[in-house]
């Protein structure tokens, strides 16, 4: 697979020093446009505007972009103090996706060594993530197929959890391909989802470019696919698991898994470990991210609601734990519905 | 209320005998303007594009509908058998509004006795939609405010069933406008509908237009907005009700009613008594029409998915009657989640 959301290019920069490149996902699925990215601005600015993207890719963003501040700060001469609070900027930049904390965190320390270990680092994390995703996705295939008695799975999937949200294979589009590549998939029904329309614009394009069998339908549309039985599971990511099991992600996934449990057929969540957040103790306490009101009510430049009418845009919801029948990460499925915790206390539930 | 979504205007027309003036919804919210409709032809188009839409108003347009056939039957000079045949195409226009083929079968039978009775008939039919909207919002509200102890409501609807998708006052948003009128109503969360946008082109419209505080949300943030705490109840209305109180309304309704029974909060459906088919024992025998998946990936022009992702656009769903808090018509209030029947049943649940 040579398609990657972002590397970093060596041969690119202002000082022949490289820098960081990403795939503007604003642009798909019609116009692949690359961005070099030499400032902290722009980076902050592009996390921000959703042209880097997915909780599973942040991290290697974040390292990357501890080497873009170290970069600039060697072109305008900022002090430590002025490195640090640029640092912190692009960590900050997204409150809701602590992998983005966390890849800033991994790389940090390294910052008195030199660029030079700290891309090293950043793009070993990069290469773990890879590894993880495919782990994770052999895992929550072996656990579905084990599951679910039809030889080809038809599977609803919400949101983009592929290549473009990963450093690479994706998470829950990587189980998506892991079961095609058993020969074991059927369909794929992809959430549209409002409003940034990853599904349509990011999902269905991955799926297009494997030659994935798949239908684009409206968020609103996803509860009647479950429980008129079209699917026999869903399968999305993870912004943030909490350690009893809660599961932010991408608004509209919360009622994914309630038609899920209405319907018996599992919501698999499919995500790095980097995803799991242990210090938060369940999901009621995960600070919902509000992004801009003209996100809801403008499209491509037109107004879709009156003037008058703001919109309300949540970015993300929680789903509780007892509609999530599996978490599966690189370390293993655990089963939340069934009283499996993250940090492995049981509930006894 | 001057407004209305369909008037036969005398002054309209080829040949001085008026014709139909639709409001062309597809326009909102930005423009206003009226379809002067003259044929057959024009009126099926209009209805299968849906410039006039909503269940409630389809017997008014479908009875008028009559009129227009025999006006340009009258210019054409067409037989018997032809007029049959076009007020027949009215009436199948659209297979899941059983409205339509209601309000062309009241007015039908008195074609031979001309088109004046006919036109008669079919204004005395949009007279009693509006009467019939008017009481069913006054028991709605009763039946609200005596479960919902806050001194005014936060209410979550769906699609539009306001004056637009009416005769006059609407169902759902009549509601709305009754607790408004009664000072009862705090905020009102309409989900922007996908595909068409009905809530954001049409509900939000109407909102501001009565100075109804109010946001426009994604249709996958309503689960959220419902197990979070904030709305009291979700008040939306029906295209066919079945006789065990089965519902069927746009896609998207029935994540709402899986919602609001997680929550312990009341769905309330609101409709005339035209709504109701006793000749549908429940939902599962509902024909789902399957819209063009292009209004799925395209959006004002622009193609939000792949050229190779096809999309998938069922324009309803069913909400089965143990979601379903209350179906409140113009003859009283029904609990079909309480095991309350269309037709007078106890089911005993």
């Amino acid at each position: 697979m040579s398609l990657l959301a972002l590397t970093w290019d060596d041969a690119a920069g202002p000082d022949g020093r490289g820098a960081l490149r990403l795939l503007d996902q604003t642009l798909l699925p019609l116009t692949t446009e690359y961005l070099v990215v030499e400032r902290v601005d722009d980076l902050v600015g592009a996390i921000e505007r959703l042209a880097v993207r997915g909780a599973p890719a942040t991290p290697s963003a974040g390292a990357m972009g501890v080497v873009v501040a170290m970069d600039e700060a060697a072109r305008e001469g900022w002090d430590e103090a002025r490195l640090a609070a640029e640092v912190r900027r692009v960590r900050d930049a997204r409150p809701t996706a602590v992998n983005l904390a966390w890849g800033v965190d991994r790389v940090a320390p390294l910052v008195p060594q030199g660029r030079d270990a700290v891309l090293a680092a950043a793009r070993q994390l990069a290469a773990e993530d890879e590894a993880a995703n495919r782990e994770l996705s052999r895992l929550a295939a072996d656990w579905l197929l084990a599951r679910v008695d039809r030889p080809r799975l038809r599977v609803l999937t919400h949101c983009n959890a592929g290549v473009l949200a990963t450093s690479a294979w994706g998470t829950a589009l990587g189980v998506v391909r892991e079961l095609h590549a058993r020969g074991r998939l059927e369909f794929v029904y992809a959430d549209e989802t409002r409003p940034l329309l990853q599904g349509a614009r990011l999902t269905a394009w991955e799926l297009a470019d494997e030659g994935i069998p798949h239908a684009v339908q409206v968020d609103g549309a996803a509860a009647s696919t479950v429980l008129r039985g079209m699917v026999d599971c869903a399968v999305v990511g993870a912004d943030r698991i909490a350690a009893n099991g809660d599961v932010a992600n991408k608004v509209g996934t919360l009622g994914v898994g309630l038609a899920c449990r209405e319907a018996g057929i599992p919501l698999l969540v499919a995500a790095p470990w980097s995803t799991v957040d242990l210090a938060t103790p369940e999901g009621a306490t995960i600070e919902i991210e509000e992004r801009p009101g003209e996100e809801v009510v403008e499209f491509a430049g037109t107004r879709t609601a009156p003037f008058a009418s703001p919109g309300y845009n949540p970015a993300f919801d929680v789903t509780p734990a007892r509609f999530v029948a599996a978490v599966a990460t690189e370390r293993g499925v655990l089963e939340p519905a069934a009283g499996q915790r993250m940090d492995g206390v049981l509930t006894g539930s």
